[in-house]
């Protein structure tokens, strides 16, 4: 693997970046945002990479988002110094850490309960304090505060803890159509708030699928969302974007035509991962509309024929667009980009297998 | 993490492997093939990781299997002399390492079509030959020739073709039931091919689920499994094993209880995989049978506790039981081994990401 070589030549299987379409998604979403004179904060989750959230920052996104406080360190240890960890951090190692991250960048975490609280004001009651967003469910039914009361009443407890700032609300939607809720928790919060005279600065709404619907929260300060770079087959069903702006293609390749109908590929669940994310099989292979890649095993996946007029024949190199990208980055170790099919860098997934 | 610190102590989520439990599964399928006199060969896609492959084969296993020659090469670097490729290997790179391999190792590789053996051909002809198996379809739906008649052809031409042999049959059967296929499969295909005076030495069976089906497939001289080293929640469901077999837990932390029926867990898909094997949730949590893991995003396990008498607390650890091991040893760099809950040893997993 080499810069300079075709992709087509490369050993399959393997997730390829196309340099020009990533950089078209990045202006695309940033325009957007700057239209509407909102910050923007990519999610580096989905490539997990310092160069590619630098290409973010270049374009004009406001700082980053990570999932976990090994992420963060990744990129802060490259230079990032505005990062938002959305993640309810528990556990004393670990808030050692967060610390000395806090010490050295502008970092900001988010918190939906009492006892995640207690721990991160008894970590940094006597050091530089720590800012502190409240988490809301606004229908994604998995962390969050369920109410505007519940929201200010640990506001309230953040802003009256040791250690810490109260700065505002966070939340992650559900896929779609969850923009009026967010709203109407979002300024009933606010309003509440301001009853009892706290500041509530930062309001972060966030997704990818819904991004272009960012506007229909207009008390959001702030849009997180990291799909969007890549884009996969979920970004195309949800209307965000064509086939030809997913930049990440996985390329693979048949190693066997048991019957008419049916093939299989080396791209199994450790390539293209069993996360079906909706759909009821497990890629869209370009060029093969028609076909179905319809189970996977850990290196093989197999294809159902039976639909399709034209069929891949065994050697055939063939193009597929993952379900869901970021989980794909979360796989292999290093990423190739290319322009025009031939690769131009290739790198470590410097905080793949980040969970800690 | 170091050598003898408790496992109840270490960053979550992490996956732990319980050296008894390990041990006892081990032994308990190694005398179940020693009784029958029969080759084992254990998989090594479960733990990716020559020092587990080490205490298979001082337990009597008959050398390993590998899916891929990128494993194949990680294991021939540690030892291994007699490996197995279950995986029609194709394309000149990749066919100029399986030649170093031959030239040092006992190898052997399966083929179900004559592109392949063609491949396989021209780059061995002239050098050690390549023992080739055929693989066959006896029910499974992935690789593999359909019909004995298929298999003699095929084999003829391994025969015919330079610079390989042709050394038997093999077949990936499916889930359960697969043995009476499988033995008429074998038996009518060596019947035919002694017709044509063509030895067929080898016929391997596999699968950890009906692994103690075994015996019903008599005309098989090995069999092939990964799974029950360290078992999982799919073949407790397969009857093979019971929850307390089950080496590998997942230690994942309650990180919000949102709703009175709702915990989040920092064990997402990063950790457990989007791997349902026909479930429809996402793992077994130990000392909570009525918690059902619901949903996954990448970082966060949404469990419905609903069900539940007894509901975990915020910052309480669990025992998560995966669906499916294999996986779960794919996402992560390292391994921690425990015996008692006093960690013995953290091993790199070595061959974990290898596609090639």
């Amino acid at each position: 693997m080499k810069i300079g070589q075709k992709i087509d030549t490369l050993l399959t299987p393997i997730p390829v970046v196309d340099e020009d379409v990533m950089a078209t998604n990045i202006a695309r979403v940033q325009a957007y945002f700057d239209e509407m004179d909102r910050d923007f904060r990519p999610h580096i989750k989905t490539h997990k990479l310092p160069s590619v959230a630098k290409l973010q920052i270049a374009a004009g996104a406001r700082g980053i988002n990570c999932q976990k406080v090994s992420e963060a360190e990744v990129f802060a240890e490259e230079g990032f110094d505005d990062i938002l960890i959305t993640f309810n951090i528990m556990g004393s190692e670990r808030l050692e850490r967060l610390r000395a991250l806090n010490d050295t960048i502008k970092l900001r975490v988010v918190a939906d309960n009492e006892v995640v609280v207690d721990g991160l004001s008894a970590a940094f009651t006597g050091h530089e304090p720590l800012d502190v967003l409240v988490e809301c469910d606004t229908g994604a039914k998995r962390n969050g505060v369920q109410t505007p009361d519940e929201a200010v009443a640990l506001a309230m407890h953040i802003h009256e803890s040791g250690g810490l700032n109260f700065m505002g609300l966070m939340t992650y939607p559900p896929k779609s159509g969850g923009e009026p809720v967010a709203e109407r928790f979002f300024t009933e919060t606010m309003a509440k708030l301001a009853e009892k005279g706290i500041d509530c600065p930062i309001r972060t709404f966030g997704g990818s699928p819904s991004l272009f619907n960012a506007h229909l929260v207009p008390s959001a300060t702030e849009h997180r969302a990291g799909t969007y770079v890549y884009n996969d087959r979920s970004m195309v069903r949800e209307g965000h974007c064509t086939f030809d702006d997913c930049a990440m293609n996985i390329l693979t390749t048949v190693v066997s035509r048991p019957t008419a109908d049916r093939a299989v590929i080396d791209a199994g669940s450790k390539t293209l991962t069993q996360d079906l994310i909706g759909f009821t099989d497990f890629g869209y292979i370009r060029g093969y509309p028609d076909a179905r890649i319809v189970s996977l095993s850990e290196e093989h996946g197999v294809i159902d024929l039976s639909a399709c007029e034209d069929k891949p024949e065994i050697g055939e190199l063939l193009r597929v667009i993952p379900n869901h990208t970021c989980v794909v980055t979360n796989l292999f170790d290093r990423m190739v980009f290319h322009r025009d099919g031939m690769v131009t860098r290739i790198e470590d997934v410097a905080a793949r297998g980040t969970v800690w």
